[in-house]
């Protein structure tokens, strides 16, 4: 559908460009120009040549960009508003706890698949890797209902999508281990041995389907298959550095201007033409990028031509070089002048960088599906092929200075402008993601590229401490963070000194915490509590002198619980008497029939005490997963702390507006 | 030093085969035979032909072996006794939160540093991997005591020892991603984000400083690189699944019959003579691997020889095919027939492998430094390489069978023995260790074989299914059980329906559980309590009626406290009264001065009511690495559990016998 921009193939309309010429009988050189492939142009008034046929092309490219556009826009609206975006912070809430309705559904997943093919084909600048993982937690939490084991249990379902996630990221990229880790490193929230265990199961079969479906025709899971001749060396490490830090403030930069472009639309009235705004920007993005031949051609193709390393039998401009053909040997080239083709390329590619970098900001977060992944790598693959050909140049022109001396003499193969591209991908990806493990595998089961482990871990490394020192929070995390989901960021420690006392509510002026007594209360007191408050549970204690806690019990249970009982159960009145005890007294005659409820009680709620540091507060609820937890002094009930108060105290204490989490 | 078994360089004797020979100028197919290197009976009797000459090398080969595994052992066994085995087994009852003195010291490090080469050149059949993770956080500890943070903070040393863990397996590998999923996977008992991100920071730096003193002369990280040219096909899947059944089957025979060798040992008065009991294991291995030149070359060499594939230009007797160079094309050869040095070096192989099989049962766990990865991984390999042998004959001589057809005709290069050897090897080691991301990262870190992700993923989980289903435990928790450490495993899940109550000390009819009150006590009745009893910490209490709990009390901070107030406090008698209160009242001038002991109480201890299910008992000790946890009833402290109540509990609802955990 990418090429469909462009033209058509005769043979059959759904074949792309490559398939189309795949076995024509042309020369190699001219395997773009087989005579079943036609150009909108050379359709439609017989021509290739001249303005009008350009001007018609361009036309057919933007028209074609709108229609996909519009086509996706207008099904996640209609049909599952959910489908937009990379769907990686919803699913990093889900998994820390939050119930989403609807947000793994059916009509997700449909809808995602369908418009995120539309999208990817629009030409915008978007990738397809996170609605990948998110299809796939689709999948995982679909499959989820049709076994009771993990249709009933919160936990073993979150496990499940956390073996989902890495089999989407499996898939996308044919990556196993990368998903795995990405999985771990950037999606779950608890991680447990077993459920590594089974994620590297999910992610094997999805490699191994992919595999035998082989979609890229050539036995390789590989999406950008690489092969360098040339070891690097130590002294590279300072241009793969600088990339790092360049990967680094470019994700910083991107995250504050696209988290403030979202907020914008969140706040004004951008928000209500959603439909408008695809096409506004498909326009532009169509517009500026046909001129170009690096930003007509997909993300992942400029990818690839930029990650290749230049072979005697590549064509393309980036490896016109002047060739000194005495000098080769095999398949190794040595370092050559740059021809002017080379030079060409180098001014179109920087012009493609800076539309990349300013569209992508406009382009993430709009309401069609949009992955990250690839306009990231796409601009750090850019500048690192920048920096890549400008160093071959240096070390061709000037291999007599100091630094070259040694490792690069004249007629040497010493620097690889595709690995600088591969390192400069990894570091913007980083930037933006800050993953660092994951990313690493990622890139290199992308490339196959293994001798390359140290530079793009050095240029990772960079990235993530650069763009954590302006801003410490990734682009998923400042979404989440912007949308005002309840989530417990477990990476940062918490290192204030308050205690307990301090979070728990009632604070010290407020009324006393609303409690049910185990033994002494009837129906109508408990109504009042229920109509009076608006909280999701309220402890049970022995008396109200006493205030030693029983156990918790839920508002729904409660409510559900009072309502059956009063429709079924013979003499239960406003009077009646609610026993949370294991054994209730004997009732004398007179008195109305009494409502037993042990069975709704928790018997086992979470207590600290009022002394303990919020430091450990945290941890607990970060570990455990808590909702709320009571607080007691000296076997007394005092107070209780909610995930909302532990949330808006961690906002306080980074002196951050604890109003900010909305729970919307 | 392994090759000093052998002969002497001229040159010098610190270099080995290898090096002594790397510039001298003969052909390359004698290589091994250069003027500079002398074998024993060439420098002693002048020749290397004859029965004499061959019983002089023999006799010098064990000789040598004797003397390198004598130091070994003398050194372990007289400056530093926690220096034997992998350390891998201590390292994670270690960051589970349990303390062995010394374990981690400098005699430690030093000693095992030394014994470590001279147990690997003596020839016994051990591998280096594991010791050197011990090294590595023995670095680690040693380092954290330079920094007051670390030293005073046990959890932060832990999460140093995890990092210096993944940088171990990073230098000994070459395999920095590795390292850090062998960290995850199989030391680390709690790894958070920012302890994954650190072990990489460790590990880049671990992988650089090896990459700059490039150990192999070839700028690789990697210790085996393998370049196989034939993609493999999804029917080998079959043969790579056995492989994996192989692996499975091994690892549970090695872990039984290795634990019932250990446990004779430490049972029998075999575990009294352990420099004999090295000695002895020496002169077997030596004596037996001497003969067969697969045994006699060092395990590294053998797993090396059987990963490659044979190229042109190999000249070893594995690779000694019948050449029909007519079909040959440039690097590939095709599959072809074996040659009578094929089938000779088959029958050293099986010899071989019998050999390694038995001998590294008696190995592992004598008193030298002994890693199980490399032995493990040669068993493997033999059995891959064997198993790919056969299936390249196959598939020559019945190239017309239905299974072959379509993928593997006449003269095609369709089988890569060495690829199979590098699945046996994975398999086996998979089988013994029970790892499984880690484990795939390490093999193609290893080999750089990005491409078979695939097979490698299908024996290693293959491996660990039919291991499991034999025996739940990996060989280091074999060791730990066998040791009886108080490791509380977090991989598997606790399902039982038992509660807290039935847990807890003191039982049902046991006497109260004593406690102590925080305002009522004196001295001396604290005192009969630390003379009575040998818990380790007191519950404090408001009074012994209410039994509302306070706080908790260690046993050592309460003797000291004690101590130095009668020496340095002036008034405090026996009959002093002790006060864990905020407050105390005023005193009737002539009663004793009290003694404040607010500041040794700790406030927050943690509680579960009585009706708390151990499922969740079990995931709190292990999510927060509690070593006591009090048990409440409506506000009332009713009983304790502790770390050891819970193994226990764990061993018994497992039918096993639960005084097996000894704490010794």
């Amino acid at each position: 559908m990418t090429d469909l921009k462009e033209g058509v193939c005769l043979k059959g309309f759904w074949l792309n460009h490559e398939h189309c010429c795949w076995k024509a009988e042309t020369p190699f050189e001219n395997r773009d120009t087989c005579s079943d492939w036609r150009i909108w142009s050379q359709l439609i008034i017989g021509t290739t040549e001249g303005a009008f046929a350009y001007i018609l092309n361009y036309f057919m490219y933007v028209i074609w960009a709108l229609l996909f556009s519009l086509l996706a826009v207008s099904l996640v609206k209609g049909f599952a508003p959910y489908a937009c975006g990379s769907g990686i912070p919803e699913i990093k809430t889900i998994l820390s706890g939050f119930i989403i309705r609807g947000y793994l559904g059916k009509w997700t997943l449909i809808i995602k698949t369908i418009t995120l093919v539309l999208a990817v084909s629009s030409g915008l600048s978007l990738g397809k890797e996170g609605p990948l993982v998110h299809v796939a937690c689709c999948c995982g939490n679909i499959l989820c209902h049709l076994f009771i084991k993990y249709r009933k249990n919160e936990a073993k379902r979150r496990e499940v999508l956390s073996a989902a996630a890495a089999a989407g990221v499996s898939v996308a990229f044919g990556a196993p281990i990368g998903g795995v880790l990405f999985s771990l490193e950037e999606v779950s929230y608890y991680f447990p041995l077993k459920t590594l265990w089974r994620s590297f199961f999910a992610a094997l079969v999805a490699a191994f389907t992919l595999r035998s479906i082989n979609p890229f025709g050539n036995s390789r899971l590989v999406l950008f298959y690489v092969e360098f001749h040339t070891p690097w060396h130590l002294l590279e490490l300072v241009p793969f550095i600088l990339l790092g830090i360049f990967g680094g403030l470019w994700g910083a930069f991107f995250i504050r201007s696209n988290i403030a472009w979202c907020r914008r639309r969140k706040t004004t009235k951008l928000g209500r033409y959603p439909v408008l705004e695809v096409l506004v920007v498909t326009a532009v993005t169509a517009i500026l990028a046909f001129p170009n031949e690096y930003t007509r051609m997909s993300t992942s193709e400029l990818i690839s031509e930029l990650f290749n390393d230049c072979g005697i039998l590549d064509y393309s401009k980036l490896c016109e070089y002047v060739s000194d053909f005495n000098s080769t040997k095999g398949d190794d080239l040595p370092d050559r002048a740059a021809g002017p083709g080379v030079y060409t390329a180098m001014w179109q590619l920087a012009l493609a960088l800076i539309l990349k970098v300013f569209i992508t900001i406009f382009t993430f977060g709009m309401k069609v599906p949009s992955g990250l992944f690839i306009p990231s790598m796409a601009v750090g693959a850019i500048v690192g092929r920048l920096l890549g050909v400008g160093m071959e140049q240096l070390a061709y022109y000037h291999h007599d200075w100091t630094i070259f001396s040694g490792w690069c003499s004249q007629g040497a193969d010493c620097i690889t402008p595709g690995l600088y591209a591969m390192v400069g991908a990894a570091a913007c990806l980083g930037g933006v993601t800050r993953m660092t493990v994951s990313l690493v595998v990622i890139m290199f089961e992308l490339t196959g590229g293994l001798e390359y482990i140290v530079p793009l871990m050095a240029a990772a490394m960079t990235s993530k401490w650069v763009a954590d020192a302006i801003g410490r929070e990734g682009i998923y995390d400042a979404h989440i963070r912007l949308n005002g989901y309840p989530f417990l960021e477990a990476k940062e420690e918490f290192s204030h000194k308050t205690l307990a006392m301090d979070v728990m509510r009632p604070r010290r002026n407020d009324p006393p915490l609303t409690v049910i007594t185990q033994d002494s209360m009837t129906v109508e007191d408990v109504e009042v509590i229920i109509n009076e408050t608006t909280y999701s549970g309220y402890p049970v204690v022995v008396s109200r002198e006493s205030q030693r806690l029983v156990g918790f019990v839920l508002r729904r249970d409660l409510i559900i619980s009072i309502e059956n009982a009063r429709k079924k159960q013979d003499g239960i009145v406003s009077t009646s008497i609610i026993y949370f005890t294991d054994h209730s007294p004997p009732l004398p005659p007179s008195s109305p029939s009494m409502l037993k409820l042990r069975s709704i009680l928790d018997l086992s709620p979470f207590t600290v005490t009022d002394q303990t540091p919020m430091e450990i507060v945290v941890d607990i609820f970060r570990k455990l997963g808590l909702r709320q937890c009571l607080v007691t002094h000296n076997g007394k009930l005092l107070g209780i702390i909610t995930k909302k108060d532990v949330l808006k105290h961690i906002a306080q204490m980074a002196n951050q507006d604890p109003d900010s989490i909305l729970f919307n």
